[in-house]
């Protein structure tokens, strides 16, 4: 199975409202709840193309008991998730009817215990021999250490588990010093972590950081890859208009799943923009298009790059 | 005991953010849960001026769960919720830090079906035989019929228990016409149920339709009464500003516990006024201020009310 891992999980609530004015009372006309926190959505994706997939992290509070029921009634997921005192947050999406455009809030995570945090320890030791990849994703709640995916990183290592890291800031940071086997920042996180926002440099420092490989998500234009086989472009066909929510999840999907297929990374490449490009295009955010996507993955080009002066 | 009958309760959440902006992305740098509903907080209210209270209608999925927990701790109220398939409904109150304004959003309430219905009128005639008085506040959710309180004031009425009425639309119209002891309209809800906008002749003419007594709450001007004892004018002693939030509903509070103390009307006025204003006055929305409360109780201005022609 592929293990994820999300500290900070979270119950996600898209409003549908007729036009959001601050100040104003506003009657939802509809309500949609689903489980979230980016290595949620990573294992939802995982699941939709086939792999068993195994999620742990925190859950807590009346919003987290939702969470796992939720998860527990979708196919492929096995709810590996450890109870917190503190609830799980919430994240409010807000759609405005009349111009598309979404707002977001977003509820703080609540407080790990230290006793929490080592029964997390305990559960991702037991995981960690059955799993074949494990993807490490998203924010870390208060009272989870700054090193949390430092030290996830290292005990993978160490049992030759291969290990994706997409968060940012300082646990990026610690965590691309552990060496992990790929990272998958966006241009954002990508320039905090090097101090560059030439992505082509960029990539190429952040390797020698120490991740082993790579993947920067830049939006429209696409992935650029730098791993110890090469470096490449990945560009969807054409351009498209969308939500792009969930799209960078749904590129980690991908990533893991052409790593446990042992695909070459061209190939890994093709089927993330795929997938992404069709996370976009699909009418509910964070999901994926299937038929878009089984279109789009014998058409993403991908092109050897060659660092530029 | 004071019974309040809630048919589509709420949790009420209140977010703080730094700045409200449509199209953005928020940090909720705090979050409060509240049980909430219109008759919820009336309940909270009488059980802190004193009273024993029972909370009725209807409270189901996680949401539900989590208003019964934090009801259960509320001393004084008595919790006789009937639980209901569909999921009690959240509101959302967003406080802008810069601005101090308020952006509500409401979800809509659960469907009720016929069978729960049922429960509920049975849990109502078991309740209403210990009754001093009963309250019906606020909106129905779907599948409650639009006449359900106007069968609900014939019921308690037959059984000789006073009922206050707080609702609006046609669930008010028909409300009245089964005469209830009292209405506490709005000004907009009473011009809705009287087609006039001049406070004094509608409160007149809102008894000509039915209620015995009407009382109306006209924000900053105070509360204007029409009984079969007399008319009068009800106002704070001085203007006030804050967070108007919960005001109606302390209002009918106060008119529920004069009514069973059998005050003298321009008593349970003041009541009404002094527990509005130190509502108004509260840091914490739907709230009151003790201190405020107890200081204003005697400075309210009552002043026996002529109609104007």
């Amino acid at each position: 199975m592929i293990l994820t891992v999300t500290l900070n999980t979270a119950l996600d609530i898209t409003y549908r409202v007729r036009s959001l004015r601050p100040h104003a009372s506003h009657r939802v006309s509809d309500v949609v709840e689903r489980p979230g926190g980016k290595g949620v959505n990573v294992a939802r994706v995982l699941a939709a193309l086939g792999h068993e997939v195994t999620v742990t992290g925190f859950a807590g509070g009346a919003t987290g008991q939702v969470l796992r029921e939720r998860l527990s009634a979708t196919p492929g997921v096995t709810d590996a998730l450890v109870p917190s005192a503190g609830s799980t947050r919430r994240t409010i999406a807000i759609v405005d009817e009349l111009t598309g455009d979404t707002t977001q809030l977003n509820e703080p995570g609540p407080q790990i215990e230290p006793a929490e945090w080592g029964a997390f320890l305990d559960r991702y030791d037991e995981l960690l021999p059955s799993a074949s990849a494990v993807a490490l994703s998203g924010s870390l709640p208060p009272g989870v250490p700054v090193g949390a995916y430092a030290g996830l990183i290292r005990t993978a290592r160490a049992l030759g588990v291969p290990v994706l890291l997409d968060t940012s800031g300082e646990p990026l940071r610690r965590g691309v010093a552990a060496r992990p086997d790929i990272i998958k920042p966006n241009a954002e996180e990508l320039a905090e972590l090097t101090g560059s926002h030439e992505p082509s440099r960029a990539t190429q420092d952040a390797r020698r950081r120490g991740a082993h490989a790579v993947v920067a998500s830049l939006g429209p234009q696409g992935l650029l890859a730098a791993t110890p086989e090469g470096r490449w472009r990945a560009t969807p066909p054409a351009r498209v208009h969308g939500n792009p929510t969930g799209a960078g999840d749904s590129a980690v999907a991908a990533l893991l799943s052409g790593l446990v297929e042992q695909l070459p990374w061209p190939d890994r490449l093709s089927r993330a923009v795929a997938l992404s490009t069709a996370t976009v295009l699909s009418p509910t955010a964070g999901e994926f298009d299937r038929a878009t996507y089984d279109e789009l993955v014998d058409r993403a080009v991908v092109t050897a790059h060659t660092l530029t002066a």
